[in-house]
């Protein structure tokens, strides 16, 4: 799509310093866009880029402004502006409507004329597809499940018996919604399985990355509220309940029965353990172990960085005496 | 199914105190059951909806019995008591047999005439299916394959060449079985695949969850024995061996080799070393890190938990100097 | 495959001490082999097994020769020989050529005739796949997507849209490749998806393993260069480019735009956060957590080994006041 400068800014909420009329058509990095592409800085890390940049404009705050060789949209946040215009740019595929001959559709199920299925899918049945709705190759969708309007399943997505899933949804290659959760109990040393007779309900606007599995309730349901944001290979345990618009980045692992609550932001390869709350506009960094509820918004972390071989192996070594160096630390001092 | 309370306490061992003709047509929560239902108490963090539960019937230790308002079934385990009610109420889906057209199943497969073979379902050669098995959509069997009696595997598993399955095993969707083992040499700065030879057996009465991963072995075969449950996006990697009756929780990571004795519990996002050995009866809390091997049975640990940001910006700092720490320390002592 | 020891020692490199007429028909470990198979030692856990072994020949180093009953094939990196020997006596399967009557191609797509086409394969329009390439069960290959020469993707693993894949690939199933990074930006409150225009380049000779992901850039593309090895389950963020021979372990966490230099080996389930570089040649142990750059070859390691849970515990709560010990080691040093 091409758009000008003019209907950019406009759009994006942006002040133009440049030639309304100009035309881009496309996105490109402060340091390898050419003519005809609008590029943008908000991470400080590549602001050296900006100078000699070749883009045909750039979005950016009013304090960049001067660095800046060409036309200019300012915008308290070039990060959000980017993403705007980046929608703007590329709306999207539209995929014409529907049902391919290799797919399998049970009898009883409902799907919309506009929704559109692909080869290799299986439909369970009762299952309902709403309009616009698109299924890609090698889907499985269980019975009685439900799929929301627009929503998109990309590819080799499988979907268990009875969930629910909202409209606009995203879900990408891999994803399972509504597998068992891991509810064993445990007689006379042998596993019992036990029926995971909940499922899993996902509300509007929700994404859900590659590989990514959330499991369905053992009881009552899973919950994954309006506007979450997963990535990939996350796994959510049973009975989580995730709030609105809480965003949650690669490989972390959410135990069963975890809350977490709205606008959090989780990071990579975390680990939240079973039974315990997140409250609100919680944010962890990446790789942070969470064993117990925490309840005051803010920012939690417990990762050890990287350090040289040969000193980790004597400070890890040292860990295990980091209680009774407290205690001789302690003796020491009493001793003054 | 619908149930009396006389028979679910007869079954399940329980000692019941109320009208044992009453009708029980499913499970819920303490907090939210209704009546025809029956819930039970194990997790003391429940306990407190207990007394306004309106559930038709509790699972409960007799220590709780006087703060329950309706019939009780009074079990020394609770949460067993649940898991086979549970089993008693939902007994799980038979599937008719047959296998559906769009299967491609290899001419010289073996496909036992109760067994279920759904859509986009691919059979190698002389793979063996064994009675009453279900293997659902897109599922791939490779050659040579052996399926034991009522394993189910549910959707998208893949089951690559030569790996043998024990009976009554439940596989979840996503799953792969003896994708090759990460086997490499270093050969002048390039790496030189190794052929990965072995296979996977796996016994009977084993669980594994969606988008595990277990490979097969480099020489000899990984080796899952009975009555083993494997949660969500677990890695097993090459010549792995796991004991019978062990547990692993979701997006633990096992490196090659590993022997991992039998009634083993290793906590989630936990991550074991190669060629170590964890013997018997060994509980893993989540988080754990494993770099040698654990020759006596009980508890490990080793997660940071989380804390506010600050203080984790300055402990994490200090972690660096652990060891020195350590040194001033006694020096310090060696003086007085 | 039948060779004699002659042959063997010929192509791999290697001082042959036994008759060079044995015939060798596969490979065995030390412990278990048998008469017509060959075995390594390498690693030194399993050098009890040497002096019992019934392999008809042993690949070793010079050191360790005098303690080997049967023949030898002496060897400066004996694991280097073995790799060698097993891609000598298991050569790997020949797929016939042909594409499947199950497999939807688009009409527009360029498949070799000495390809091969799986049942229920998903072909996208113009995409290309290049001669001896083998797309096995259930694989989605997305419009505009090239496969080189002689890569073969085994089974459910998906390619998205113009993704491309060099020669002589090896991916395992459940593979994604060019998902969607995770780019979001927050706009009051709520999450705006961010278009990801960027692909995924991946050079030859690159085995990933199974259920690994690898998203596409969010505006240039996530780069793979030649003979890079992954492992299973791991997650490679947008936009990160990985350098020539490295080597990556299972469930490795790399978040978007990271730098990873030629030749490193990532130990398994480390994390890397976003927007760093690690240089050349560097090692990290397994579960390193890396927040920052590493601009120093070498070897890198942070994580806490197990240990039992009473001293966890102690030691996990002292850890939160790890920085106020030091303060207060130093103000008694200070006092001296």
């Amino acid at each position: 799509m091409t758009l000008t400068l003019g209907d950019i800014a406009k759009t994006i909420g942006a002040e133009l310093e440049g030639d309304p009329g100009c035309e881009i058509r496309g996105i490109g990095t402060l340091e390898n866009a050419q003519t005809g592409q609008i590029s943008f800085l908000s991470n400080r890390r590549y602001a050296s880029f900006l100078k000699s940049t070749r883009a045909s404009a750039v979005i950016l705050q009013r304090a960049d402004r001067d660095l800046c060789p060409v036309a200019r949209l300012v915008h308290e946040d070039p990060y959000l502006g980017y993403a705007r215009t980046a929608n703007l740019l590329y709306p999207g595929v539209v995929t014409a409507p529907g049902i391919h001959a290799l797919a399998d559709i049970a009898p009883d199920a409902v799907i919309h004329p506009s929704a559109y299925i692909g080869p290799h899918v299986t439909v369970g049945g009762n299952a309902r597809i709403a309009e616009h709705a698109y299924i890609g190759s090698g889907c499985v969708i269980g019975p009685n499940v439900t799929i929301g309007a627009g929503t998109r399943l990309t590819a080799n997505v499988v979907v268990c018996a009875g969930v629910k899933i909202g409209a606009r949804g995203l879900f990408h290659p891999g994803v399972v919604i509504g597998a068992d959760g891991f509810g064993i109990a445990n007689a006379g040393g042998q596993w019992l399985k036990i029926p995971q007779i909940g499922s899993v309900e996902i509300g509007d606007d929700v994404e859900i990355g590659a590989n990514t599995t959330i499991d369905r309730g053992a009881i009552e349901n899973t919950v994954i509220e309006d506007g979450v944001k997963i990535d990939n290979q996350v796994q959510v345990g049973h009975n989580v309940h995730i709030g609105a618009h809480t965003a949650i980045a690669g490989c972390v692992a959410i135990a069963g029965s975890v809350r977490i609550g709205k606008r959090c932001m989780i990071g990579g390869a975390s680990g939240i353990s079973g039974h315990i709350e997140i409250t609100d506009d919680v944010v962890l960094m990446g790789m942070t172990g969470v064993p117990n509820s925490i309840k005051e918004p803010g920012m939690y972390a417990s990762a050890i960085p990287a350090m040289d071989v040969a000193s980790w192996r004597k400070n890890a070594v040292s860990f295990k005496r980091l209680y009774e160096m407290n205690v001789r630390l302690r003796k020491i001092e009493n001793k003054k």
